[in-house]
């Protein structure tokens, strides 16, 4: 008979709804080893949480996250609450003896990062952290081929991650622009995905030196949902905007690769533009989120007059975790990205499996974001091994 | 208080999953404005059904659809049944006064569609058929700039929808290769969803005239669930392939245009290739399902020295359906489609509106399949209003 | 040592430059067979003729092309004056036993066309037909790839030209919109090409059933250089339109391959959209003149989880005719085509080896642009053959 | 009457064929606003020089470069000979009272550079360097919608040039890959063309840090022309490769944008890819070389739901310098950025105007060069006005 997890989510925004569908699809497209019971979304308005607890599949709800850790019936916890809460409810979720998975980024720092690893491996819990862009089928695909060996030595990484949201000056100063709330900018939001990916693909970070810049210093402070478009208004309150707009940075990989990553919110007409291309001496392979169904190809042991970058529909049944939805060329969504992950998490919970990527692959990634503010803040090159 | 609908679909398989999900996260993802009832799933297999309401998030189960019709705690019926079944269900639904929502083609033949229609018709139950690519953010963002004459009068409409998952001759004889259990091969499965596009954004059909071909005679009578690879056997009962593996054809519209239209499932290296063009007196339109998250617009009222097909991604809050899903960028895949098809669905009955597309756009469409059918076997040009 | 060739061209509009450079790149890039003289330019203004001949790089100039053809410093012919003109031309060089190269279409209709061919052959003198996109690089490495069985057995050809220079209805009347002239619109000028790299690629065509549209009727009679913008003129008189704006057919092949074909002047956004797709059992082939350095290829034969359209830059050394141009990746241009062209000529008289395509292909394509004609006016399927 | 200007050609390999072939069409295409005259191309080998003279269309050869400048037929000396020799030669020939153009890289230094400005400076005469890719149409329609203020103000310049042809390492040591012959190799040869578009379309740079990389330390020592695939050699003597494989680095402009470029010839797949982008407050700019007849281009200003990027074909009568080459979607290739160079320079002289891009840009690119040698020296920002 399947193990039984009760599961507890804490956060109820864009994330939470994200997660809730992913806990209800992964056992309604696969046959996940584990039986899940949707306990109890967390959060703290109480009406919201009457009305969408059945809206989203759970059966039911807590107003406090300690209370909801306090559960017996709950097993794990899934964390998609602001970042400034990730460490305090995760280091109390692992003592209490639940399995955590934690939206990224893990922390606001690597130190609040490392306590959340150390409690976890201390109470000896699963843990995942919430680089869903691993799952994408093209990215799986990237690294089967990969380490196949089909790109051979690894020479570059491009990675960049591009949005518009916040070009308009009239954009209100929401959490996101809030240093003491969000922790980072496009820096924490952005770079973070993209270097997870470049560490699942291409390896450890070696050394960096970065460069960041708020291009708009104030917004003005207004309630707003994220995402809507701007409000023109006079007598508005300003706030300063206190983390980054855009950061740049440059590495050198262990593997002696180089590497070149750019956040940024202020790229017009691109809106949700992670991309990464990587050059190795046998080949190439390019993705982009916005097409995540795609892969590009180049591979240098084809024909010599018949090479091109190929485009891969990764939607074949032989492509990761594909056979369980559509037939091939009809495409899945940003939302089937979680759906993998916490089929992921559910199987390391029912194999007692290490869960990947892991609390060590949220504390390297921190190290480096944090290794590339130092750069940014003394001017030169840092050892990621340093922080 | 909303109104209240109890649900029945029939059929399980690929279409099957595709409704259930549908059902399901259109109430999870909109306000959709009555309370549905996933009420029960119905097939034959009863071991199946066991396993998968639940999975599937139905309440229950029936192995004969004139039970679930008969039930008083049903009050709409989705059919995903093979083609064969649709008239048969359809009638006796509506005679029960249910609403009926039918996937396409709608019935093997023009008669059998009219009289799914009649039915619908006199008993007052709402009625829809399942071309769901209408749904489309991108196809109803072209609607949109259609209807505001963004693109001026139309002179052309190039439509294609090309697959390749039987190009291997060993692929074996599924029941869409069979005639009397599919009406139709590419024809009626691909054709029919472009031809219903076409409808939607330039109109009806004058003229027709049309050629198809079977290219593969006979291939292996074996089980087998469709989408896989080919087997290869040597002592394996063959049969003949009765539908069309190709089917072209030309049209006139009413309002003057010409039109193209080209369905196959030998187009190696197309998996789900719907793709439609549109050029008019002021502009241009451009979808390909396989990137449903992104039209292609041009315009000749841009500035002179700046025109070009732009890409737009249609995952904006201000595009149709997008503000229930994820920001901008994020995209959605071929399932929404559906979600959004059963949310109009739901509106119309809670609305007592007429549901679109509906069985008048199904036997219209079948006309168009029909009278290309009787031009390619008499050679010439068929009136569609003759059919 | 080698031959010398002495030519005269006919014609100095948009195809006289682009014949002109062909001539003199062809020494300037290549090793040419033989040592060409461009002698004399010839058309009715003489004033134009005055300054162009140097500028253009011929030796002299001619008023008339009888004296042209009666020189004996010259011994081939390039004819690229209205197509009215080709047949009388093309049959006097012929007799007067010159080598004749005459751009497409290649007369007003198939008995000219014959006539051109049988006084050809009847002189021995080469004979070439300007179809310059078969020498476009990447529709040679497109003939190399099949005829190596890379793509397999052919199940469909699917052809397109698309403009949209005359879309403006105060377009002009311009001579190419006068059938006494042109001979035909869309459908001679466009289809022409498409249909000859279909024969080329794919082979000879069995049966066709087309049909065709003049959008606008009659347009203003002013005098203009093709390819300006139109002028809004209130006072201007009118002329009929006598040729089709859009022609559109479907063919069977020998092969048995299905084709489709479509050639307009009226789809916005498109100015010079050449396309063409072949699909077969092993893979698929895409070429589209506006990127004329690319050629998209799929493989079956690639491996299962890596199969996709590749995009092949033509522009490596080991690709037809590139390794006299540029490194990989710095691209040729669209006159580039015709370089090749004359240098094919120059390399058929200079060898004594038949000219490709010559003037059996100019007939085989007036063929089938008339069978299209003969459909259209009679409204079902035509045997090419009987024309 | 036309002022007349005598040129002379340094250098004969394959910039030497395409500025050969840019005189020639500059008065061949345009109305050239003075009378060219081809006097003598100039390199040390003299049977190549005999063969090719008249092949490229120069009236006559010299074998020293000292003699060609001194010749009193000769007002301009156009300078395609490796790096090493540019200052001398430029210096000379300014001083004897010459116009000059110069290939770039201006020189192996800044402090050579700035001899060359100083000098041509000293003798009034024009000066030019080869910056080619200003003149593509779509680099100048950028500029246009730059100036316009069709982007707004910028924040993100995104540049690289990948390229793939030393890959292989059996790919010989050439003169490009000796520092002493070459000066730099992937930054001076590909980042001086994309940091004079930086220049042109963005502004000044402001400070810079970068990195690089050797990937393969030796190759083999063999006599090969340039551009062929690699020998494999056993018993091959091996030399050291002097100059970088790679080079990467950040900047900040004057303006406040920020910029990251990438230089690579070991980017698998990438021909001759040079790639910027740019973003601003009101749009974005994307182009690519390997398709150089197009332009991308967002603009916020687009109606709210019709957002995209465009590509725009750079091939109409309205686009800079296209009225004088083919109709629209008839595209020009690589050579044809040098015809406008060309043609740019003899105006500058016809007209006693200054060349765009002079000398003095070519020292500003210069000093962002050799500023990024510096930072990867020192591991740190460097001013480029301290350079």
């Amino acid at each position: 008979m399947k193990k039984k997890i009760g599961v507890g989510l804490i956060g109820y925004k864009f994330m939470g709804k994200a997660h809730s569908n992913a806990w209800r699809k992964a056992g309604m497209f696969f046959d996940a080893p584990a039986d899940v019971h949707m306990q109890a979304i967390c959060g703290r308005d109480e009406d919201w949480l009457k009305q969408s607890a059945q809206k989203y599949g759970w059966n039911g709800y807590e107003t406090s996250w300690q209370k909801l850790i306090g559960r017996e019936d709950i097993h794990a916890i899934d964390i998609t609450a602001p970042s400034d809460m990730h460490m305090e409810i995760a280091v109390a979720a692992a003592e209490a003896g639940k399995h955590v998975i934690c939206e990224k980024p893990m922390a606001l720092n690597v130190a609040d990062a490392r306590k959340m690893l150390a409690a976890a491996d201390k109470s000896g819990v699963k843990h995942q952290i919430g680089f869903n862009y691993r799952f994408a089928p093209a990215v799986l695909l990237a690294k089967e081929l990969i380490d196949k060996g089909k790109i051979g030595k690894v020479f570059h990484f491009r990675g960049q991650y591009l949005q518009d949201f916040i070009i308009d000056p009239l954009f209100p100063r929401i959490w996101r622009l809030d240093k003491s709330v969000a922790g980072s900018g496009s820096h924490g939001d952005l770079s973070a995905h993209v270097i997870d990916l470049a560490r699942f693909l291409v390896g450890e970070f070696k050394t960096v030196t970065g460069m960041s810049k708020t291009f708009i210093k104030e917004r003005p402070l207004v309630e707003r949902m994220e995402g809507l478009s701007a409000t023109a208004g006079t007598d508005v309150e300003m706030a300063p905007v206190t983390v980054d707009d855009a950061t740049l940075f440059l590495t050198e990989f262990e593997c002696g690769a180089l590497g070149v990553f750019e956040a940024t919110r202020f790229a017009a007409g691109h809106k949700n533009a992670l991309r990464f291309e990587i050059n190795g001496s046998l080949g190439s392979i390019i993705f982009e989120l916005e097409r995540l169904n795609e892969l590009q190809f180049f591979s240098r042991e084809d024909d010599a007059n018949a090479q091109g970058f190929r485009s891969i529909m990764v939607t074949e049944a032989t492509h990761p975790y594909i056979s369980a939805w559509w037939p091939p060329g009809h495409i899945i969504g940003y939302e089937h990205t979680f759906v993998h992950e916490i089929l992921s998490f559910i199987t390391s919970i029912a194999n007692d499996s290490r869960a990947l990527p892991d609390f060590n692959d949220g504390v390297k990634c921190s190290q480096i974001l944090e290794a590339v503010d130092v750069s940014i803040e003394n001017g030169g090159w840092v050892n990621v091994g340093d922080i």
